[in-house]
């Protein structure tokens, strides 16, 4: 197959492109290397420094002989994007390409501008593109749980049948994001669904969850194939932050009550999912979206998780309860189904005691590195 | 009251800055004139040559001794968009400055390109000027009935209760519209809807359905007051496409079987509805949302109202079924609520025999400048 990946030097997109190219597809990686620019602008640099994607690229295809195409441009340039499809013509478009920062889109006027415009017409370059120059090509979207907020209400995979009245239809499930980035992801899905039920185009639109993890198969040994590890407040999860702090020797800082649960995935299982849904793509006219995770946890049952793993390793861990720079629920009904990965065949790896201390071990590898002076929360909506 | 209007040379705005300057309040109007520059663009000119704003608002100025001001500039540029802020300080924003057409949306890549741009940004920075430089400003915003569809239960005034599996919560009703320009409002809603929420804006969002009608209290006798009236097949609504055709002696075109139903108003009531809104503002933190329409009609059924006027006025009026342009049901269930702005007080006008029959009058007063060769679908997106 030849498979197309927009963001392809990102946290899942190189990942991604090694994947792709190992299972033996034609891959082409394009970027434009937005994160590389916010990261250094906001101090936020990943713990490793991943080589560019070219380099990479370099160094998958001289140790494994599986070769990974580069190209590096905006997907915001249609002329450009154009290019890329007149000239590859995939079968596969896995659009990675938006801002991913919640934080980041939060910080004031420019941010949050860069962050609509960049994600909305890269969604829309990328929709325009297929229309004009590959109209079967499948689109693989990456969306996000946050999408659906934290309803009080079960999350359904995507669509939901209301009966209202006496009378039922199907329609999107209602979304209700809690951070600008997540407020984009929304649009996309609007905007995706419009298309596809106007134009018949196939889409596949993956709402996943946090994802961890520091290594894949395709990685091995090799420092320089590493997926980017960010543990700053801007692009760091809560499970990177907590990894690190603990490593650290200072607390692990919850924000607020510590209540918030959402659906979290291995990096492993994000891109088994992405393989499972390349290789039985949507209909055409069908906007098929999956609720991408492999189990529901807290944030304090991830800080308890990383306590009991540092603690048999010796580490002291200590967990400490700061003010919320957020504005979202500390405490609330969650219960998302899941069950359209599982039925393509996704097999799940779960947070496991053996795969926390891993992630550790990786972590202490670089202690060198961590400057704690990334972590604390330095931009603030909760009012 | 400083009243702020954007979009202030539109088909509603000017009557809405006369009738907020005639309510003694004081008004600014801001636009682009990009309606003008895609008229001209698309040979879809007005049926009367309007004034520019300037002009308007000083031919308003002399006859009635109301100051309108005005001010040119792109409201997609934040600085211009912030100095009118930090200059005249509005109390109420109201915001028609969108590209308003369906068809021009569908039209080719470049038309939905603005469209989604110029649409979303706009909407963007109104709500960043009103954060940065007036959070208490009530935004009134026009959206449109066209966000809903045409779902198969009963369309709520914005929100729905949803009951799923035992549980209940709250959410924006869900939208699917039938073209770009109409998922752009949709888009709009879902913004707005997250900064509310998490800055505590005051918004009320108007689900508008199509607006007919040629004159105001405030127009008079001055044809240069008078709002554009569009009868081509890029701005023209249906209603003023069957007058002009009543006119000029061609039949009138139904799109397909005609059964399309939507939720009808009187200029005279956009002009009531927005006057109520501003005067019971919405509360801090709340998007408050009207369906702003006061009678449901079918294609079918306009045309049967013009061509039963016309014959009274001694016009032969033949009606047409031509194959449809646009993707939309054109038989289906539509019961869509609309009491929240006849409890703010709204009186309504219906679409009644004298009402037809005083449009005519003032079309045939114009004859002479209808060009037959606008009014036939150049643009269609139903495949």
């Amino acid at each position: 197959m030849r498979v197309l990946i927009l963001g392809g030097d990102g946290y899942l997109g190189w990942p991604t492109a090694m994947s792709f190219a190992a299972a033996g597809h034609e891959v082409l990686a394009v970027d434009n290397y937005s994160r590389r620019r916010i990261a250094q602008e906001t101090c936020s640099e990943a713990l490793v420094n991943n080589p560019n994607l070219v380099d990479r690229a370099r160094a998958f295809g001289a140790s494994s002989n599986h070769r990974i195409e580069v190209a590096i441009g905006d997907c915001c340039d249609f002329r450009f994007l154009e290019g890329i499809f007149q000239r590859f013509e995939p079968e596969v478009a896995i659009h990675y390409a938006e801002q991913p920062s919640g934080p980041y889109s939060m910080m004031g006027f420019e941010e949050a501008r860069f962050t609509l415009n960049n994600n909305l017409n890269t969604t829309f370059n990328l929709i325009q593109a297929v229309i004009s120059h590959a109209p079967e090509c499948h689109i693989i979207k990456l969306g996000t749980m946050g999408e659906y907020g934290t309803p009080n209400i079960d999350i359904e995979e995507g669509w939901i049948e209301i009966e209202h009245k006496g009378r039922k239809d199907r329609f999107l499930y209602p979304r209700q994001a809690s951070t600008l980035y997540h407020t984009t992801k929304v649009l996309d899905t609007d905007l995706l669904w419009f298309y596809v039920r106007t134009y018949g185009l196939a889409v596949t639109d993956l709402m996943q969850g946090p994802v961890y993890g520091l290594s894949t198969d395709e990685v091995g040994s090799d420092p320089r194939l590493m997926p980017n590890f960010h543990y700053d407040d801007i692009f760091g999860t809560v499970v990177n932050r907590f990894l690190v702090q603990a490593v650290a020797g200072v607390p692990l800082t919850v924000y607020g009550k510590g209540g918030q649960t959402r659906g979290y995935l291995n990096i492993r299982d994000t891109l088994q999912c992405v393989q499972l849904a390349a290789a039985q793509p949507a209909a055409a006219g069908e906007l098929r979206i999956f609720n991408q995770f492999t189990e529901r946890l807290s944030v304090n049952e991830i800080a308890e998780k990383v306590r009991t793993a540092g603690k048999r390793m010796g580490l002291v861990v200590r967990i400490e309860a700061i003010p919320n720079p957020r504005k979202e629920a500390e405490e609330h009904y969650y219960n998302p189904v899941h069950s359209g990965l599982l039925e393509l065949g996704l097999q799940p790896h779960y947070m496991a005691e053996e795969v926390v201390a891993a992630m550790l071990e990786e972590v202490i590898s670089h202690k060198d590195a961590i400057d704690t002076g990334k972590i604390m929360p330095r931009v603030s909506w909760s009012g």
